[in-house]
C-alpha cells in the first residue's frame, strides 16, 4: 500500500489525449473526449486516485475535458498546453463492430510532443505507457526512478515501423498489453500461447492478449489467466475498450501495491469490468456517471460469468 | 442418476461416422476414423458409459474401428453396416488453423441414411442429434420416447438449404450447439448475446456457442456461462473438437442426470476438457489413451485458468 507520507503519484499513465470523432451504429459524436491516455487515467482512477497524467493538448482543448479530469482526480500537472491545435482521430465501426475503419489522423501538437517527467511523478512507483511512439515510451522510461512496475501496450503501426526501438522497450519493460494480431505480428506466430512465449522472451515477464469480446489472457511466471469479456447486446462504441482495460489493471496493481499472481489475476477482472462499461457509451461518457457500486456489482457479475462447482470424478 | 434396473442407455447419439482425410501442419492421415456422432459419442463415453450410437457405416469400414468403439463402451446396435462405401470427408487446415478447406464430402451410404431407433434406445432420457440433415434429426425426435433432455447441433448448410426443417426441429429441442458464425447467421444478428436471445425465441431455452479457441458461452434463463478454451500450444487436428465438446457435454448430464444450471456449467467445462484433448492429436487417437485421472488434471487446470479471488471495493 502506499504510505501517503510522499508527495508521489502511485501511477503515471504517459500517451495521448485527443479530440476523437466516431461514428458507430449507434450514432456519431464529434470532436469528442479521447486518447489512450485519457481513458486508461480516468479508468484507473476509479481505483486508485489521482493518477498523474503526462500528455499534450493544444490551446483548442476545450475546458470542459479539463474539469472532467480533474473531476476524475486525474494529476493534470503533467498535462502540456502547447501553442496549436489538440491530436484529432476520427474513425467509423462496421454495423457489426467487426471492423474499424480511420478517416483521419491529425497529430497536431503530439506531433513535436517530448514528455516531460516531474521530479515527483517520476517517483511514481507504477508506470503505464500507453500506446504511443516507442522512443517517447523509452524517454518516459530513462526518466523514471526505478518503478516497481512498468506496463506498456503497443500497435501494428510501431511493430512494423519501429521494431528495434520497441524491442529496446520490452527490454525494459514488466508486462506488454496488446490485442491479439498484434501479438500474432510481433511474434511471427499465429498460435497465441506459443505468441506470447515468443514476446515474453523478448523481455516482458508478463504479456496480456486483448481478444476484444473474447476476453483477455494473461501469460507469466505463474501460467495462464483467462478473462472473459463481459456479454454484452448494447455496444455504442469500443473505442478505448482496451485502454480502459489497462487503466483498470494498472489502477488495482496501483492500489494494492502488489503484482502477486492474485493481484495481477483480480487486476485483470477490473480491467475488464471498466472496459466493459467503457464500450457502453461514446467517448469516456459512461465514466461520467460510474461509481464503485457499479463496479462491485460488474465484477460479481464476472465471478458468476465464470463459476462452477469442483466435481469429483 | 440412473437406475441400472433398465436396460436402455443414458444416451443416445446420432450423426455421422465416417473415415477423414485430413491435413494440417502436423501432417495428413487418410481414411480415419471421423464424423460426428464418433467423435461426441467416444467422448462421451468417459463420463457415462454406454452411449448409444445411431449412425451408418458401408462394408468397407474397419473392424479396428469398430473394436475401438467397442473398447470405449461405444453401444453399437444401432450402427447399421449397408451394402456400399462409408461417408468420407476430407480437409486441409490452413498453416494457422485459423481456416479449413472442405476437399471433398462423399455422403455415400449416408445418402440414404433413413435412423432407426431401436425400443430400447428410444428410451434414452439423454438425446445428442449431432450435425446432420435437420429432417433425419427430426425423424429421431419422433421416435424418441420422452426423453428429458435434447440437444442438437447444427451448421451454416442447413442454415441456409433447410431452414424450415430446422426451424421445426429447434422449436422442439431444449439446447442447441452451434458455432459464432453459425448463430449469427442463424439469427440475422452480429452480437451474440443478441444472436443467442433470438435464437431460443425459436425454441431452445439453452444456447451454447462455440468459438475455438475463443471458448464457448451458455445463454439459458439461469443467465449466461463463460468456459474458455484450454490455451494449447500444440494443436496436431482440431477435427471434431466441437464434437467432443458436446459429448462431454451430454455424458456429464446423462451421468448425473440432471439439468440443473450448476450441472450444465459443469458439462460446459468437462465438454472443453474433452475438445482440448480432442485437438492434440488426429481423428480419435488422443481418446485411445486419455484416462479419468487425465480428465481430472485438466478440468483442474480449467479451475486455475478462470480463478481469481473476490476482493472488497
Amino acid at each position: 500500500m502506499n504510505s501517503g507520507s510522499t508527495a508521489h503519484p502511485s501511477l503515471l499513465v504517459v500517451g495521448s489525449v485527443g479530440l476523437d470523432t466516431v461514428e458507430t451504429r449507434a450514432g456519431k459524436r464529434t470532436d469528442v473526449l479521447g486518447g489512450a491516455a485519457a481513458y486508461s487515467a480516468v479508468a484507473a482512477s476509479f481505483l486508485s486516485p489521482a493518477p498523474h497524467l503526462c500528455a499534450v493538448v493544444g490551446t483548442d482543448f476545450p475546458a470542459d475535458h479539463t474539469s472532467f479530469l480533474e473531476s476524475r482526480t486525474v494529476g493534470l500537472g503533467g498535462l502540456e498546453r502547447v501553442s496549436g491545435r489538440t491530436f484529432r482521430w476520427s474513425g467509423v465501426y462496421a454495423r457489426d463492430f467487426s471492423t474499424r475503419t480511420t478517416l483521419d489522423t491529425q497529430l497536431n501538437v503530439f506531433e513535436s510532443f517530448r514528455p516531460k517527467v516531474s521530479a515527483e511523478a517520476a517517483q511514481a512507483p507504477y508506470v503505464f505507457l500507453a500506446n504511443i511512439d516507442p522512443e517517447l515510451q523509452l524517454s518516459v522510461l530513462e526518466q523514471a526512478k526505478k518503478p516497481k512496475f512498468v506496463a506498456c501496450d503497443t500497435m501494428n503501426f510501431w511493430i512494423e515501423g519501429k521494431r528495434d526501438a520497441l524491442l529496446r522497450l520490452l527490454a525494459r519493460v514488466d508486462l506488454l498489453l496488446l490485442n491479439d494480431e498484434e501479438a500474432r505480428l510481433l511474434a511471427g506466430e499465429a498460435n497465441l500461447p506459443a505468441a506470447a512465449r515468443a514476446i515474453r522472451a523478448m523481455g516482458p515477464r508478463a504479456v496480456i492478449i486483448k481478444r476484444g469480446d473474447a476476453g483477455a489472457l494473461l501469460f507469466h511466471e505463474a501460467g495462464v489467466f483467462a478473462a472473459p469479456a463481459f456479454p454484452l447486446e448494447n455496444v455504442v462504441d469500443p473505442t478505448g475498450a482496451g485502454d480502459s482495460f489497462a487503466g483498470g489493471f494498472m489502477g488495482w496493481i496501483a492500489r494494492e501495491g502488489s503484482t502477486s499472481p492474485q493481484t495481477i489475476r483480480t487486476a485483470m477482472i477490473l480491467g475488464s469490468v471498466l472496459a466493459s462499461y467503457c464500450v457502453e457509451d461514446f467517448s469516456l461518457d459512461r465514466f461520467r456517471s460510474l461509481d464503485l457500486s457499479a463496479i462491485r456489482e460488474r465484477f460479481s457479475a464476472f465471478a458468476d460469468l465464470v463459476h462452477f462447482e469442483h466435481i469429483r470424478l
